[in-house]
């Protein structure tokens, strides 16, 4: 259950409650900026090309700073990767692949959705005029493969729900809610969980078109026969069938989910497009070193020296990076857990669609865990399918277990899966691009895992979390690992708009020391 | 609760359980052909350019039969009506009115949604390249607005769950499900109800980020703060409340829904351009005449013989156009009941999106039952924002409550529920359009509503219905009143197919009777 939910204790918003109001999203995390000129031709290095580095190069040279992206790879985008037909896939350890996509497809390897409340990226989406279209999250036609049958993932659904509610009636029946509601209430939940539920007279589960049908209805005289209740015991079979029903719950999963037309690459070449000029790529950092009042950042083609520095490198990199740090921060950037999660795309005709299935999510127990589909031009000749994304979702000791494999082995479940979703379809899968984070230069995983790591206390971090919040001198830190909105480019930016607060912080008192000597 | 699940008996499905194979959507329905060259040149009139009456005409042309097609009103696509700048809307009894928005902009005053197992629409939608984009209908970052209170959707469908899963939780504790369940399952359940109702270790409700945040989680050491549950009496507090809890799981309500891109009358569109020569606009029918064995067709411009007729009018006023049908014909047509809805759209900028909202659904317990917001053109500068969907959703009384008031109060309950949502913002929603469709001319509702009405019985329908279905000689009839996808433009495909068969039994006898003499 470590995706998802910061535990974190609530207040009650009394006030709120009275005024009525909806609680607002903070436009504040939209509206972001330096002070105008604040920056008055101080210079700024600033470690890594992802979201961080990029949102920290544009709001740096907004206000007027001089700034220099130093990136190890060839591209911008970090873990912002959308990979296209032509692009080379490198991995520690395996061989090189080459994506064959065709003209126009895409695959996001890392991050493939942003929800709506994510105002920070969707800010910059807006104000760099980066189109953005809906990612489908859930879509109730997509199967779900569990203990060997395949459902729709409605039926599996609605009745799950048709079985809590029964559950209820019965409960309400035996007088065992009578000390939480009064009669008259008990009778109105009973007759909700009847529609609730789409439950009989008797309270008990009946065939429902919520479920779906075996035979749809038609024109004239055709009424169409709803699918039957599953079995409890089925809807619950165990830990992989149960995570898909509460999946859509997690915040940062919930409706409207979006995406950049044309992969999710788009944002962060957006803002590159704003500050190329000040972004050297193929420029591996090889030290951090303070000098003066300043910055010595060592990397492949030389040295640049700074006022200050936003290091927006993951932990696990950054710890083997020689650097002038704290002990404490030394210490603190041991040992914190990354996610190591895979996915697996091919490219093919559409023919989920000819099964009704537009965008939306399949789930499986078997080692792939999850399919997903795009959920862009629809009804064009093909598309890029996701046949794996290994994160831990239905499986407990995924991904280990898949990305130990090897990736022929990770196709071949990845097709095989999609086979038992589409039966005769995965002849058609080809070109397939495997991706395990684990393994690729640069990040070695797709992001920090707090919960129950270092720095973890109960969803309030605390100790090597807090430490590594710290600047070291003129050096700030930012990145998705520095931020509650974890494993999510908002998190990225909106760790970088508190390192450069910091960062500003010390650069006006510098100059207010300066104004005053 | 008349909207939605067609009751219906269902059967058990062991052979298809066994097989573990999850049941196909019907690919016949987006595949639907006459015979090639079946037509051989024999002459049909269709009466109504709607969807029913586009595909029909499509089709038949598709086969070799001449058609003309004889449509009232100066446009093409019936219900399905998108209105942009510059068109007039005309009501029965009210001033025109003249939509005023700007380029680009379109209100869909009728469907507005396409759930993907509508596979003929779909079908019609790929054949004829009318570019498909999802259609948001459920965003949890909208408002509910229940009695004076405006929450997230969020924090109401999460705090239900939460509620269902504590009361669930005390149901076992106390020993009300023993009989339903082994203990072993019981302990299972219970964990399971822990995560699904995001419930503390005691099994109560507890502040959870499912509900969003009071103070949304950020950068650094902000964890952020989520939001309390909602008491149970307030999720729950009356019909209209209740309703959305339960309105995803409406088949035709669960996503992905999808819609064309550009307004919901490019899939008329598309047929009628492939069909355009033969369809006669401003052609009010008069009367409907048997002659010889063919069908005289009275119209505004003069008189079309054809060997067949294909009637996709709605009910009724094909009862008010004079003709010869059958005395059983005449009198079910009589009382058909018509679901009369009614939509407000305004023109505005997208302060929506400043709320996170992309999309989706505002509920509410006023007049205006439902707010839509725009699922397409993120980010652009204006978008058309439903302020009205008054179908009975919330309300027992609505549309009837609603439509009897002037226009201008329609249009102010419909700002003011938006200022509830979105305050201090109604202020910028200009150029309404009102729509009432029981007093569109050529309309005069939005579908029949059959369950409870004449020939309806337990959700099989009998009676009238079965009757309407029969042809008169050479007329056949067509129309999503014809169909167990009633209200859909799917059913009014579906019911052309239906209509199409029969028509064509009708003319492969006639050319054997020929053939023999």
């Amino acid at each position: 259950m470590r995706v998802g939910a910061a535990g974190g204790a609530g207040v009650m918003l009394a006030a709120m409650n009275m005024l009525g109001l909806s609680p607002a999203t903070p436009a504040s995390a939209a509206q972001f900026a330096l002070p105008p000129a604040s920056g008055n031709g101080k210079s700024v290095v600033v470690l890594g090309a992802g979201i961080a580095g990029l949102v920290s190069a544009y709001e740096l040279q907004q206000a007027g700073y001089r700034v220099t992206v130093l990136e190890a790879r060839n591209r911008v985008g970090g873990r912002a990767w959308s990979i296209r037909g032509g692009d080379a896939v490198e991995h520690l350890g395996h061989a090189l692949q080459q994506a064959q996509f065709s003209e126009g497809m895409y695959f996001n390897a890392g991050p493939a959705r942003i929800p709506s409340w994510h105002h920070a990226i969707l800010g910059y989406a807006k104000r760099l005029n980066v189109p953005m279209e809906v990612f489908v999250n859930t879509a109730m036609a997509t199967g779900w493969d569990f203990n060997g049958k395949v459902r729709p993932g409605r039926q599996m659904v609605y009745s799950l729900r048709a079985h809590l509610s029964e559950l209820l009636t019965k409960a309400i029946d035996q007088g065992a809610l009578n000390a939480n509601m009064p009669k008259e209430e008990r009778d109105g939940f009973k007759q909700f969980l009847q529609f609730y539920g789409g439950l009989d007279g008797k309270g008990a589960p009946t065939p429902n078109p919520s479920f779906g049908y075996s035979d749809w209805p038609g024109g004239y005289d055709d009424p169409g026969k709803p699918l039957d209740p599953l079995a409890f015991r089925e809807v619950l079979s165990g830990r992989a069938a149960a995570f898909p029903q509460f999946f859509e719950s997690i915040i940062d999963m919930q409706p409207t989910m979006m995406q950049p037309v044309g992969g999710m690459d788009r944002i962060a070449h957006a803002l590159y497009m704003a500050v190329q000029p000040t972004v050297k790529l193929n420029e591996p950092v090889t030290a951090i070193r303070r000098e003066g009042g300043g910055v010595r950042i060592e990397h492949k083609g030389g040295i640049t020296r700074a006022d200050f520095a936003v290091v927006t490198l993951p932990a696990q990199l950054l710890e083997r990076i020689p650097n002038d740090f704290s002990p404490a921060k030394k210490a603190a950037l041991k040992g914190i857990n990354y996610l190591k999660s895979a996915k697996v795309a091919f490219e093919a005709p559409r023919f989920w669609e000819d099964d009704g299935v537009y965008g939306g999510l399949g789930w499986t127990d078997k080692l792939n865990e999850n399919v997903i589909y795009p959920s862009n031009s629809f009804h064009s000749p093909r598309g890029v399918i996701v046949g794996a994304y290994v994160a831990g979702w239905t499986h407990q000791d995924t991904p280990e277990a898949f990305t130990k494999l090897p990736f022929s082995e990770q196709v071949r479940i990845s097709a095989g899966s999609i086979e038992v979703l589409h039966p005769g379809k995965a002849r058609l899968l080809e070109k397939p691009v495997v991706v395990n984070w684990g393994n690729i230069p640069y990040s070695e995983g797709v992001g920090a895992l707090w919960d129950g790591g270092p720095g973890a206390d109960n969803g309030r971090r605390t100790g090597a979390y807090l430490e590594l919040l710290k600047p070291e001198g003129p050096i700030v830190f930012a990145g998705e690992h520095l931020s509650y909105v974890g494993l999510w480019q908002e998190g990225s930016a909106l760790s970088a708009h508190e390192a450069l607060k910091l960062l500003q912080a010390m650069a006006s008192e510098k100059a207010g020391k300066r104004a005053a000597a």
